[in-house]
């Protein structure tokens, strides 16, 4: 019985193993950092209080229950030892006849790392929560203050990379700020915020089409985002950004403007450590990763074969947003859901033919299009030749999300939580939660970081033994 | 215009508010650290990964946005000068005509403040989820180790107090462990999860009557949870918990043992300066606080006269969890919901007779009777002089409980994650999520603790710089 060993539980991992599921001369390990499986295209509605983590995040496991072939262990891969055919994790050794690693994409910052604290991105759950809270508490901190230059500086909300996420987020911020918050608050006008989408490029979505694009920013513009293009950010701080030569006061900045694969420079060759390699993130070509042959692209993703192998390692496979496939356009496939659904059901299909003794065949993706929402029925969509915008757009967005969301309860909890949206204006989850778990107390300020601006101290610093 | 101000948005002053609200000559504030309001007696499920934080938590400003007199401010108060008749807030003062101090109470572990970081209590979200990711984790590590010590060790869920949340919390983990988790891992069966309910006095449920708290220990009994009365928690640390002569090797211990009101001494009187007083917790009497004519009883709730004033402070009312009112049968209120809710309403209706010149009168509570539930069909319910048991104390104990939730969508919400859970044995949020918000990256273990026995290291310690 072979074993196959699939690191990391996205869209190419979940539907690898979905597919290898049940099959007899197959025996299945999924490790994942996360005990769920998260849909990540609707992560930006978590983050922007519309719905609740668990609304699109299912426990790996009980999605696989059924299959008896399969276990599921969370747990950290720390390594890949493609000799001696094992993976290394942080709960134990794991040998494996195939392997395929899909750990996804993080944040880039192009250099800047210290940007994250003041930029978040928007990755994971404990990301878009950090966002909500961040978004929200700047309403209720300008509620607050008698300062109108503070008050400004906190309703100014800036997003960079105009990308979809940036265009859903600035879309979003925009339509809360004007329709759910306006009436709740007494000494703001919510409806005065400031939204600025900034993108370095000539335009925002610049892979849809030029008319798509102009849509879309008419439609950001109705909702009050203002849409810069051609413009870097070249610093960013607590106080706001540095975009080209304007300074913007902002309290509440948010990153969308690149990732790149999960780091498998240390993962595959000595666990830990990180080969030397020259800052290429800018730079043209594909590297090689001295340790091991395994070449990187640009993006830190990995170069696979048309089968998406690495080279010279038919049974191990790289899939989803941690693969650069070239082989059927030229340039890398983008790092979309589809893309990796795909991917990782090739994967599987590819073990089965090996199994079966038949030969291998090239991957191809179908491209069934591309979406972007901006706000309410405000959406654009492309479909093969077809192009087309507002409210038809957005519920053809709408169908195809819940379509694709996994387990019954979760699409009806949406598709509820959405209509409700849409006729009551509101958002369903609007909860600014701290981060720390222990009990303050009320005189006390201890353990709370409800604000912003406030370092949030080390656990043991934050004890207040507050209950005698 | 008289100023109203109501520290606390729980069940008393989201009341006391909602009372005030629109009246003509009343200006209210209402003040809160959190910008939600909590539906407590759910937070349970929260914990237990059957409901989200959002479903049971409604944004206050939402819930009083109509009331164009209250002005809702997220934050916290300081200290409250009785002589200047002013609240401190770390956002400013606020004087005030009328006050209400209604900040709930706060876990007491008796003494043994260090106890809660291997025992957390159940009061807050933060907590809810912290308790949430305890539990799950300690079946996924269960399922990752080889060692049967170890895993027994995972496997042993210890609850501390027999009151309601108590025989929630540990009729909730054994219905999980036997039913929602049993079909999903590989190497464990979560049936033989040991579940021990432990309750220092003879019987659990002491405020119900002796057959119906016999009712409950069976159904707990049914569930796999051993019920230990007459048992004292002397010692618990990360490897468990001493209970009386045995020594009981846990994993995961919960506390819901005690509480206490919420610090008024530090609140009324010098601002953040505690009076120094007697550790009077398992004394019997009322003391006195030096710093002020506030007296606290044994358990730090405030006495008040019978109008729910200060002694002396007749435009000083105290409500909900942190009153102490002896006056209707000579024994003080429970801290429960229904108190709370009267109680706010009640100083509101005071507020209002002041203002239109009539006596004041005194606070009677109109008991409704109580409930508890101890998991699937299973509940115990005491009316009046009616006393019931089984399913139809379970549809009573869910009926009260969806109507007195706040807002529309969310009794919807509850009511079809509860349909769900019923019909299909599983559990809506079974999430894990770090407390850790920026990426971590793949390859490296910073930023990740979904795993127990961890320590969090502070914000700057786990800083990767994964991004390049």
């Amino acid at each position: 019985m072979k074993h196959v060993v699939i690191v990391g539980g996205g869209f190419a991992g979940l539907n690898a193993a979905k597919k290898l599921g049940g099959l007899r001369d197959v025996r299945v390990t999924l490790v994942d950092r996360q005990n769920y499986h998260l849909f990540q295209p609707l992560l930006y509605q978590v983050a922007m209080a519309g719905l609740s983590p668990a609304d699109i995040a299912t426990p790996i496991r009980s999605v696989l229950a059924r299959c008896h072939n399969i276990s599921v262990l969370q747990g950290s891969v720390e390594g890949v030892d493609l000799q001696a055919q094992a993976v290394s994790a942080d709960f134990g050794r794991l040998e494996f006849d195939y392997l395929l690693l899909c750990c996804g994409s993080m944040p880039s910052y192009f250099g800047h790392g210290d940007w994250e604290e003041h930029a978040p991105s928007l990755k994971t759950i404990p990301q878009a929560t950090e966002i909500r809270r961040r978004l929200l508490s700047a309403f209720e901190a300008a509620e607050r203050t008698d300062d109108p230059e503070t008050r400004r500086k906190l309703l100014t909300f800036v997003v960079i990379g105009g990308g979809p996420t940036g265009v859903e987020l600035a879309g979003a911020i925009g339509e809360m700020s004007r329709f759910t918050l306006a009436r709740d608050f007494r000494n703001i006008d919510t409806r005065l915020t400031r939204v600025i989408l900034i993108e370095s490029g000539p335009r925002i979505l610049s892979m849809f089409s030029e008319q798509q694009a102009a849509r879309a920013a008419r439609d950001l513009e109705k909702l009050g985002v203002q849409v810069w293009p051609n413009t870097l950010a070249t610093d960013i701080d607590e106080h706001g950004v540095q975009a080209g030569p304007e300074r913007i006061a902002s309290s509440t900045v948010l990153w969308a403007a690149g990732v790149r694969g999960v780091e498998v420079a240390g993962l595959i060759g000595r666990p830990g450590q990180q080969p030397e390699r020259a800052q290429t993130d800018r730079g043209s070509g594909v590297e090689t990763d001295r340790s091991e042959s395994v070449k990187l692209d640009r993006g830190g993703r990995v170069v696979v074969d048309e089968d998406l192998s690495i080279p010279g390692h038919p049974n191990v496979f790289v899939a989803g947003d941690q693969a650069c496939f070239t082989h059927q356009t030229g340039a890398p496939l983008p790092g979309t859901a589809p893309v990796a659904i795909q991917q990782g059901r090739f994967v599987a299909r590819t073990i089965c033919r090996d199994l079966a003794g038949k030969p291998r065949e090239a991957f191809r993706f179908v491209d069934r299009g591309q979406m972007a929402t901006i706000g309410r029925s405000r959406a654009v969509a492309e479909i093969g030749r077809l192009r087309f915008s507002g409210w038809f757009a957005w519920i053809t967005w709408l169908v195809v999300h819940v379509y694709f969301l996994v387990g019954f309860k979760n699409r009806l909890l949406v598709v509820l939580h959405w209509a409700w949206s849409y006729v009551t204006f509101r958002r369903g989850a609007r909860l600014i939660v701290e981060r720390e778990w222990r009990f303050g107390g009320c005189a006390g300020q201890d353990g709370r970081d409800g604000r912003k601006d406030k370092t949030v101290p080390a656990r043991d610093e934050t004890r207040t033994d507050g209950e005698e």
